[in-house]
């Protein structure tokens, strides 16, 4: 049975788990009855959208996240704070469980009343890199979620699609080894807010400082991204609950710097006219594809140009008019 | 009076400099008669380009990129190259001069009969961040000069650009300092094929060397760009001519070692692709921008979406409908 937007909304706001996750099921939808609906109620609830810190968090595989959320969830929940945690990409540790068995540890969380726990859309809206993480977290904040994790792994566009819809992102690095041989995405030094080391141990201790050292003398060559902020390098265990009350701290700090300066909003309405000018570009791919003559025309004169039949210029030229004058 | 394509191509064929600057300035206008002609003599000359070594040159000004480029263009011609030096953006230093008198420097390499040196655009094309040095680069390549420098400033979007039009990428360092305090861009790090410390003497060496190592280790914690590639760091003085042989070898390595492993070609195919959807978008935008009344929309609706009236992709999809339906 259809569920009325109404309802969508008093589930919504007594927080119902059931009715949320309908929900993100509707914003998650392409069908176009579903994104009606979605449109309407995602513009009902936007009043009681932009409360919460929301958390990018990264970090390749095997750097604990899954660890890391669950534990780092349960001190924010003792700290009387209600947790959303949200995946971007399909490939990212929620989704999958891993050999060391994230998923059961995960289910700790899960048990939470406090905690609201979702994998990932299993792939992106319209075809494109646009996915509905963004909508899925409006959901949540009108749930009352103080704080949404956001999790990705590392590679591929999703930490720009993180970094653009999160007020603090947050690298989990383990010991050792450049960023290559993490296999950590370049440029993703320079979205970072906090770093925190993982896996930490008295045998390991001396290791994790060095790293430590380098990653510090590895900042002082980038750009900073927020003035006045030096990127903390912390140490911990997430497994143990080993420093995550610092990270607890970290953000805090940062977000409180960023609201004293401004930035804070600033930053929100940068975010929200890039995701509209994203969301443009979205729309208009999702034309050219529909039509398949349109789609047809997009490879043929791509093609061309990679080709160097004639200018890549002249090719895009010769197509923008056609989709123009077919659309 | 009207120059005919043929008397263009023969001119650009020919080497004649005037000819040669006037084609330039006919692919830089806007103009849609000069446009037709424009993209009639790109394609004629297609088959005569891509011959060239492809050089971005970046630095914070007061690095010393026009004395260098003015010196390295000079060493290339005495190995028997052609040398074309072209600027990305308007604040770009050929442009503008310095106050250490880089104008009058660069005049000597200007003398040369096998230098071309072209300032920038005066602005983007279409009003985008578009710009139109690579099809001045195409014709400097038909008219046969084997290197082609384009400097850039190392702020704004403007090293993107030159990363996506050229082979091998050059960053001038100056000593000490972290990036922040020499004010380069974000990101410019991973761009980087090679790096030289310039303005290095006897007095500053020690220091000259602090920076090399500190940048490796900074490079250490950056993914490689290029397999089997290590970012050289090289030191000189391209006042006093030093090191500036080194940086024509490494140049010559990283094309050869590209070449070798199918590279060269691969990026090559890959940045035509990225600038035709480039260009597609930026002629969707300049229909946007045609029409009053949708740009008026596009404003309008983005500053529903930045103001929270609604959902930012709410906005966008309300704006496509309507440029897909008036356009």
């Amino acid at each position: 049975m259809k569920i009325s937007t109404d309802d969508f909304i008093d589930g919504i706001k007594s927080g119902n788990k059931r009715l949320i996750a309908k929900a993100i099921t509707l914003v998650e939808s392409t069908k176009p009855e579903h994104r009606n609906q979605a449109e309407e109620l995602l513009k009902k609830i936007l009043p009681l959208t932009g409360n919460s810190i929301r958390v990018g968090i990264t970090g390749v595989p095997g750097a604990g996240k899954s660890t890391f959320i669950e534990n780092f969830g349960r001190l924010a929940i003792s700290n009387n704070k209600k947790v959303a945690v949200l995946a971007i990409d399909p490939s990212s540790a929620i989704n999958k469980g891993s050999i060391l068995g994230d998923k059961t540890r995960m289910e700790e969380l899960a048990k939470e009343e406090n905690a609201f726990i979702r994998p990932s859309p299993s792939s992106g809206f319209l075809g494109g890199v646009a996915n509905t993480t963004f909508e899925t977290m409006m959901i949540c904040e009108a749930a009352g979620y103080n704080y949404i994790l956001i999790e990705t792994v590392g590679v591929g566009q999703s930490e720009v699609l993180v970094s653009d819809i999160t007020d603090v992102f947050l690298f989990l690095k383990i010991i050792g080894g450049g960023d290559e041989l993490q296999g950590i995405k370049r440029g993703i030094m320079e979205m970072v807010d906090i770093i925190f080391i993982n896996k930490v141990e008295e045998s390991n201790l001396q290791k994790a400082k060095n790293t430590k050292l380098e990653l510090k003398r590895a900042l002082d060559f980038l750009p900073a991204k927020e003035k006045n902020w030096k990127v903390p390098v912390l140490l911990g265990s997430a497994l143990h609950n080993e420093g995550l009350n610092d990270v607890f701290q970290k953000i805090d700090d940062f977000i409180s710097l960023k609201k004293k300066s401004n930035r804070f909003d600033e930053v929100r309405i940068q975010q929200s006219e890039k995701r509209f000018e994203y969301w443009v570009q979205e729309y208009i791919l999702a034309t050219m594809k529909k039509d398949s003559s349109i789609k047809e025309a997009y490879i043929h004169h791509k093609k061309n140009a990679s080709d160097q039949i004639s200018n890549p210029s002249t090719e895009a030229k010769l197509f923008v008019e056609k989709f123009l004058r077919d659309s």
